[in-house]
């Protein structure tokens, strides 16, 4: 039985505090897309699985099935692991395809998440697993009220503080709604007995006066102050004048609105101290004794009794081959089509299908942070739609005297990404500069150096993530999941969580539940 | 010139883009209460000054002024400098008024602040003293969508999540607003420039589909999911379904939805590392030397030469005076008012004037994290209309294994507080466990043990902080802020951010600049 079928049976039976309570003692009262710690209970009779990709789908699932008591092998393309979770540092090379290779320059506890770099607190798989191996994570900043949402285009190009479009869009929208409730407009759409507390909930979640209308007064107690409340006799605070709707629905700006109550992006969202990669590193420290790094798959063939991967060491060129019973791939899509591989046309066709998104990030290190000291920017990310997109401020030692790295771009998608990755690295780097300079001008004597990431010029992914549309899910979203022979594939591209950490657990977690159920019981 | 007509000056006379950026090369947009580290130039000639109360206020005072050449000491009525600003841990004992004494059994490493226990961004003072002095600062999450809100006369007493409510309310607005507004029965009120761009935004805003009903598809995107995404063959999602607008308003749980849009509780937030008392605990280092500890002040007598101070010493009654040529005090008015002193009619009117507010926390130790581990609410706060009102989280350690302390109480202002305090300080515990057990029945199996503080049986302040209203203002603010011959005062009584240690800070440095002021120029 379900867990949420036994919930309803109670429910239905006992009430709804039984139920709850009930709920409460089975955990999450939504169900999560994390189970709990994965237990591979039974015979696995030797059983030997050959891992390919030792990204964090690959690392859970070398971990756990070697704790189930598997023979375990992982091939890794890089000369690390971890994958996209990855933080660049200071002395780190990093080559991209056509050769340009850039090395840090950041200073010392300086780093970049140039892929992932924030956790929903509703990815359980990754958080259980930070847990289990002492990750310590800290609060990563999505929302800031301080900082910016910017168009060249509006205010004159004048970057507009988020509280200031956040409650001014409310406050409008309260102001108009609450007007043509008070007047009787919406009778037809309100009840008698709904009217009095919509006004109520409209008055104070607006900012509004007695007669429903949006000022300075009540507004500034949202979107801040003119002057700010002080000490002594000169303490008083001056109000500040909000902008009418139809300033801020001609801006444009309410579009950088929404994001924060997202599901994806609602607090509480994290970050692990010290780089996205500590839970690879972590897992890394358990697993590295099973994993060949510099090793490039070449071809992936299996036939009844098991699976056999010829790859290249990519320091020497030797070529070589693995063989084991079965096979885990947790090659990105966009790598695995071009790799020689005898699957049946469902999961060949499946394999093929999906496009990848093109991504760039860029990390710039100033020698202090300007965001704080002058603008009082702590963490949270500015928007704009000039081509760096957002500027990320650093979430961690707020309101310390040294240097700081910012992300400078990170632009996603179509056009911007791909005319970012067109340019070499430096360029890059200098066109963040320059765009986000326009934003903050301090960056023009701040700026000390850069590092530049375009996914698509990763020869490890030639992409950021799988771009799943429905219909393509619908197409083949089954056969990419299906085991085939003795092949299955897992990764954030065989989940219904793309682009996030969480679906490459889940999905390797789903992969070898299954691989172990086969095993056991064949 | 002050900065702001400086700004407007540039601005008519070069447009808004140079304005901006001479805006930002000023520092902050808006002008903040704190201007920067405080210069106190000039010859003082000797000068000497009395410190009453080494809270923040008193603290800060003593730190500026003798760095500028004052003499300077300061007397303290407790064994520990900080005041207000306090953490409490294992082993420290806790006696209020009446005589009870708990002695604190929390753990190593976890802590309650029974005062202060969140930052605003725009607290320049604070940060700066914080940033001067390496006390560095952790994100204090206010906002927590996973927490929740509730009631005990709705929902049958099952606590709602936030983002069930907070969705749900603005998709049933958006919903209202946007089908009216469709429909053309607003158009009086919005221009059909407008009206395009208002459906736009409201149907991103409030997730609506295409016909500006809020539905389980889009809903579940700022919901949550009755199942969440997850990886392989059985990873899709199962949306959730909706609340009706009318449900949210009769629950009244909506006003819980604004508090994090406010000024001074939206992101971000930050409390110190290792507890509020931090900043407190450095000041002290620098000035410990001048201050006499468990000094209960009784008199405080000026003449045209100076301020002569009399106290107790409360660990042996012995009786003693200190002079100096002036005195700041910092002594909460609740207590200032019973302590003889020949200030002026004016200043002891305002003296006497401002009520105090009552207020209790609690902190509960439990052997788990069980709101991390069983129900995924990291940090941020719950808030109930039962008595105890609010559920606070910690804000760091997220995901680790140990114990937590978590605010078991924050009841503030009248019935709730009062009621608390008249209890002795186990049974506000015991009351915290039962009440709160209403919401987390793991309370019940957890619990370890507890502390509790009601402000209003503090014998250093009698209450939590100064409740002004604009009458009083109006009536005796200047008074109080006065220079009354050779005293004046400070703390956060004496300034336009009450409760908040901003304002003792801001409080202290006009106080201190104003009587340099007068030294200097005397």
């Amino acid at each position: 039985m379900k867990r949420r079928d036994l919930l309803a049976l109670i429910g239905a039976a006992a009430g709804s505090t039984v139920m709850y309570q009930a709920m409460t003692s089975l955990g999450h009262a939504a169900e999560s897309g994390y189970g709990g710690p994965i237990k591979l209970d039974g015979n696995v009779k030797g059983a030997s699985v050959l891992i390919l990709g030792a990204g964090l789908a690959g690392l859970v699932a070398a971990y756990e099935l070697r704790k189930a008591g598997y023979q375990v092998k992982v091939l890794e393309y890089g000369a690390r692991a971890g994958g996209r979770s990855w933080s660049i540092r200071g002395g780190d090379r990093v080559t991209e395809l056509g050769g340009a290779t850039q090395e840090c320059g950041f200073d010392r506890g300086l780093y970049l998440n140039p892929g992932p770099w924030r956790i929903p607190y509703h990815h359980g798989g990754f958080i259980d697993y930070c847990r289990r191996f002492n990750v310590p994570l800290e609060a990563f900043v999505q929302l800031n009220y301080n900082a910016y949402l910017h168009s060249k285009d509006a205010f004159g190009g004048k970057p507009q503080r988020y509280r200031h479009i956040s409650s001014d869009f409310s406050g409008g929208v309260a102001e108009l709604l609450g007007k043509a409730v008070d007047a009787g407009k919406l009778d037809d759409a309100v009840t008698k007995e709904d009217k009095e507390k919509l006004l109520e909930a409209l008055r104070q979640w607006g900012a509004l006066d007695k007669s429903f209308a949006y000022k300075a007064d009540d507004a500034s107690d949202r979107r801040g102050y003119e002057k700010d409340a002080g000490g002594g006799p000169d303490g008083a605070p001056t109000p500040s004048t909000p902008l009418t709707l139809s300033d801020v629905l001609k801006s444009g700006l309410w579009q950088g609105l929404s994001q924060a109550g997202r599901y994806e992006f609602q607090t509480t969202m994290f970050q692990p101290v010290g780089g996205m990669d500590r839970l690879a590193h972590a897992l890394t420290q358990e697993v590295r004794a099973l994993v060949r790094f510099n090793a490039k798959v070449t071809a992936i063939r299996q036939d009844e009794k098991g699976v056999t991967v010829r790859y290249v060491d990519t320091k020497t060129n030797a070529a070589a081959q693995e063989t084991a019973q079965w096979c885990l791939c947790t090659i990105p899509l966009s790598i695995l089509r071009q790799i020689e591989m005898n699957v049946g046309p469902k999961m060949a066709t499946a394999i093929g299908a999906v496009p990848y998104v093109p991504s760039v990030k860029v990390g710039l290190q100033m020698k202090r942070r300007f965001w704080e000291e002058d603008e009082a920017i702590y963490g949270g990310i500015t928007v704009t739609d000039l081509p760096i997109r957002n500027i990320g401020y650093p979430n961690s030692g707020f309101g310390t005297k040294g240097k700081g790295v910012l992300l400078g771009t990170y632009a996603i998608f179509q056009t911007f990404a791909l005319e970012f990755g067109a340019l070499d690295p430096a360029q890059r780097v200098a066109k963040a500069v320059e765009w986000g300079a326009q934003i903050h001008p301090q960056y023009r004597t701040e700026f000390e150096n850069g590092v530049a990431v375009a996914w698509q010029r990763n020869p490890a992914s030639l992409g950021c993530f799988a771009n799943w549309t429905d219909d393509l899910r619908k197409a083949h979203y089954a056969d990419l999941c299906a085991i085939d022979g003795r092949i299955l594939l897992a990764g954030e591209h065989a989940s219904y969580i793309p682009a996030w950490q969480e679906g490459a657990i889940l999905s390797s977690l789903s992969a070898i539940e299954r691989l172990h159920a086969r095993v056991v019981t064949g």
